[in-house]
């Protein structure tokens, strides 16, 4: 079972503590008393791809490169194949351009698409099912006792989430160790930044399991896919389509896990169900946690 | 106090029971049973402003019309001076035409944009904070005891998210009446469906009050003021762009509401505080609904 001191373990763990994540405020309570509160910081980020502007995302601000090359990989914008020369991040800017040594097949992809039609904003959805096609995802097993000691040692790590809320979180395991826990405001960033890491740090994603603290929609089990990983598990509840893509490339999809319980809607062939769940605790009502709907 | 058959007064309420929102899937549970449950159902629709595509949204796919003509409205792109000829959805593209009589100065905007740099997308953002600048709410008071009744109301109003979870849901009240009850998977989704309802119907935004189960973010707080409605509430917590931008434009915002607390961190002027929170009752436990992250 997991001990506290795995807590430790991890890569990279949420930092609470950073001055520049959160804000104090004060307002008044239910009873008209002046309260003071920590709130999350949310700020814009501009990705580039070389000279080609790509998105303004909302973020808390920490790992602002990881973000970038983690959101280009995920949206299918870039590729195994190329080669990055740099990653340059302006803070008072708030860009991020990321230059890679050819032009990328996306840059080339959207000017024809901007003569058509004038802007690429609709096919981003469309490249990334695109890039969907070549994924086959590991057939590796995962231990279901491995599953509730990560949602353990997960749901007792300080993190902003726990400190502030309105927050969302990824963590990147390998069995029964967590070991790259990301948070943002902006659902999708906590597991681009994810993505981005991963790809710098050239890691393996086959023995990887990611698990969030989000709903399991059509673009967390894209984006998991588009990654490599074959395990995706969550606190919160699914949606129809993210269930069917899971289902398509074989992905193995939990949600609802809470406590002993947990739900399996695609890939249950990938589990050894070698934990009793009688013999796992349920989650205190203060545990600190919800489902993220 | 609200009674119960004032969840009958609704508009538009949630329509839990439609075929077309959720599907049946079926999978195994902790215990290695098989389960079956609903999901909420994921679509694409890609919305277009004349003959300009402007973005894929994920939706459950109710009220396509309202989402659309919401979005454009509510990012800036559609103005009150711009006549709407006709607005067509075709569910088998999955596309929805929002079409005026003249140009808009957004096309135009589009085209220059997309000249220099390509793409459109990063001035969404630029966007939705320059609509912002005309922006003044009404003076209006709004009683805590309303706030109280409306949370009683919606939170026992039979919805998507108590059928099949994994949803944000967003209401238009008036007093202490809900209006429209509006529900999405996609974040924003829900709140531009009701900016879509009020445009269509001609609705006066003076003295509504907005409620959301979602994060008071940055694109809340826009959207909110786009609409010109002076007061947002929600069960969930706070981001310091969000506090901070309906500081600028003078919005009531309250947050974390659950049974008697709430916390206020703008606008207090607005508030009559005729409630006595000692006689709020606390939620139960098993309430169903739990703040969105």
């Amino acid at each position: 079972m997991a001990r506290i001191d795995d807590i430790s373990d991890y890569l990279i763990a949420p930092d609470p503590g950073a001055k520049r994540l959160t804000r104090a405020v004060t307002g008044t309570d239910h009873n008209g008393a002046s309260i003071d509160l920590n709130v999350v910081e949310e700020r814009p980020l501009t990705i580039y791809l070389n000279s080609q502007e790509i998105v303004t995302a909302m973020t808390i601000g920490d790992y602002p490169v990881y973000l970038a090359l983690g959101f280009l990989r995920n949206q299918g914008m870039l590729h195994a194949g190329d080669i990055i020369k740099g990653v340059d991040y302006d803070e008072e800017l708030e860009t991020v351009v990321v230059r890679t040594e050819a032009q990328t097949t996306y840059e080339d992809k959207l000017r024809k698409k901007t003569r058509t039609s004038g802007c690429a904003v609709g096919t981003v959805f469309g490249d990334m099912m695109e890039g969907l096609q070549g994924v086959t995802l590991p057939d590796v097993h995962v231990r279901t006792s491995d599953l509730y000691a990560l949602a353990a040692i997960i749901n007792r790590t300080p993190s902003l989430y726990l400190e502030a809320g309105a927050i969302h979180g990824t963590v990147l395991c390998q069995g029964n160790r967590p070991l790259v826990y990301m948070e943002d405001v902006g659902r999708h960033n906590a597991v681009d930044k994810i993505a981005g890491w991963m790809l710098s740090e050239g890691v393996t994603a086959a023995d990887k399991i990611l698990y969030t603290t989000g709903r399991l929609t059509s673009e967390m089990v894209i984006k998991t896919a588009m990654m490599g990983i074959p395990m995706l598990a969550s606190r919160s509840g699914f949606t129809a389509w993210g269930v069917e893509i899971a289902q398509q490339v074989g992905l193995t999809l939990i949600g609802r896990m809470k406590g002993q319980r947990f739900v399996c809607l695609s890939g249950e062939h990938r589990l050894i169900r070698d934990a009793d769940p009688a013999q796992i605790a349920d989650e205190p009502r203060k545990s600190g946690r919800k489902a993220s709907t």
